[in-house]
């Protein structure tokens, strides 16, 4: 019997062999079979020598996945090569969805079947804040701003939901030779929340040949050149951009005074929650409902929502007295 | 004189020598000096031997900043170790931070100065994706449950709009020692918006020695085993569970029907923008709009702003009718 293939979902990074993993290249290696968008196939074109080798255009993803489960079916081990990180808007979801509809199930321990790997790798996020500054250092979104696959108004709504709740936000699939306005829409929805001049940042083919960087503004990116390969990060409203770099400070200025040593600033304990995280910002939240303010007035002074605020109250705040103890981090 | 030092923000993956880029090895081993957080420096133990070696503790970010720019001064070459990658909560913001506050600017080309490198790597999202199926395979969000350089109510604020935008999230930091309520907070946001039985994933020591990974619910995700070295998934509303694997479908079996060897569905066509993508909605819109439906009323039904709703009608649907030419993709 013709021992049972394999299907690894490889995420390569950038595209430069320096920022592949070594798992990337070894699975590559073991591969008999390689599948992949052209693009992606020429970026490990020295790793694949005497190996079947399937190119698939860009629409082509669940062709791409019924090949591999056929050469997996037929006992080989396939390689199926995304950029970035294979599970990142890669092939790891169409793969499963072509299994899963298959009747694919995951071998057990010691059982034959198809197995499947997914090696992980730099997303275009990471790789394209790497070549800017630091600008993912707080809470991010990626959203993608294809529409061949979601509807514009779901789109639409995460775009508003990040802008307005200060989330620095990658943009993937900003724009391609159809779809132009995706990338006006999105500048509209950030502008009502967002000021004019919040840092972004253009990256073009990270890490690869023609690799291009261009710091901008909210109100002005739609006027520089945006493509299919490009990666739009927006900073939150911290961001700032100096020497060129783009950088989202997470705030350690604000707690400890660095011309003092490094010293913590009043009020505040080094490694303890902040007087304004959640413990404290309870105790606040209680004294303030005590001394009369409705649900609905705190509601609106902190920006959440009312049914929260309430939940929240009605818990009793020695839930939390292990703030106290145990050891903590950063 | 002596050579200027360098600064190498290094992102290491999640700890295992496979999933480490030759990139980041290669710093590891060009640099004088290696800094980093005890546990961290353990995960590269075989790649520093020779090399002056600073350990710090969890909550000194600061200060390995502070060191590496003072080996640097003397013209070392100095490693800041991160797992995952150093951008996503990692070193390199407060390295920044530190370096732009001791008036440090980067050298131009030909000129002597501290040079920065930062090494992408994969961050925890992408280790611990990688290990649970495909969820992230649509937008997400990055979201750390620390408080303590951030106040709750900027938490709680992107939480809720995380989880009214069906954004996939991974939750950093979920949990300390001090830090136990956090979770529990996230949790009741969550329920707000998501269905009690979206699937949830808690990974742990992802591609490490003690590496677990568990598959639970969003109403049972708090009774699970979370800690400082844990990762918290949580899938949209399309997120399943099949065969003890996480994947979040992005709806290429909507579009295509594989029984039927892959013909789009009624009404779509392959690698162009859904009836329900912009320009179609757009349509939809104008129609609805001249059938006599208020700005207010579709903005309901869309479930959008109605400022977002009136400044989109405003705008003249030849805008988009690139959508009609040119090159496109998936």
């Amino acid at each position: 019997m013709r021992p049972p293939g394999k299907i690894m979902l490889v995420g390569i990074g950038p595209g430069s062999a320096a920022h592949m993993t070594q798992r990337a290249r070894e699975a590559i290696a073991q591969a008999d079979t390689i599948i992949g968008y052209v693009t992606y196939i020429k970026l490990v074109a020295d790793l694949i020598e005497g190996k079947e080798v399937i190119r698939k255009s860009m629409t082509e993803e669940l062709d791409r996945a019924i090949e591999a489960l056929d050469r997996a079916r037929q006992g080989k081990k396939v390689a199926l090569i995304s950029s970035g990180d294979a599970g990142v808007y890669g092939m790891a979801g169409p793969t499963f969805e072509v299994l899963f509809q298959a009747g694919w199930t995951p071998p057990a321990d010691g059982e034959e079947g198809i197995e499947v790997e997914i090696v992980p790798g730099a997303s275009a996020l990471n790789s394209c804040a790497a070549l800017v500054g630091a600008p993912l250092t707080h809470d991010f979104c990626a959203i993608s701003l294809s529409d061949l696959l979601t509807p514009w108004p779901a789109i639409a709504r995460r775009l508003d939901a990040a802008a307005l709740s200060d989330f620095v936000v990658a943009l993937y699939n900003p724009k391609s030779g159809r779809r132009t306005r995706q990338i006006v829409e999105a500048q509209r929805i950030f502008l009502h929340h967002r000021r004019p001049d919040t840092p972004v940042a253009i990256v073009k083919s990270a890490y690869r040949r023609r690799q291009h960087v261009e710091l901008t503004t909210l109100d002005t990116m739609t006027e520089t050149d945006i493509g299919m390969l490009s990666t739009v990060l927006i900073g939150n409203s911290n961001t700032i951009v100096r020497h060129g770099l783009m950088v989202t400070p997470r705030g350690y200025l604000n707690k400890y005074d660095m011309s003092e040593g490094g010293t913590t600033c009043e009020g505040e304990q080094p490694g303890r929650s902040l007087s304004t995280g959640l413990h404290g910002w309870l105790k606040t939240l209680q004294a303030e409902h005590a001394d009369g303010d409705s649900i609905a007035t705190l509601a609106a002074r902190h920006r959440l929502p009312a049914d929260y605020i309430e939940a929240t109250l009605a818990e009793p705040l020695e839930a939390v007295s292990a703030n106290d103890a145990g050891a903590d981090e950063a």
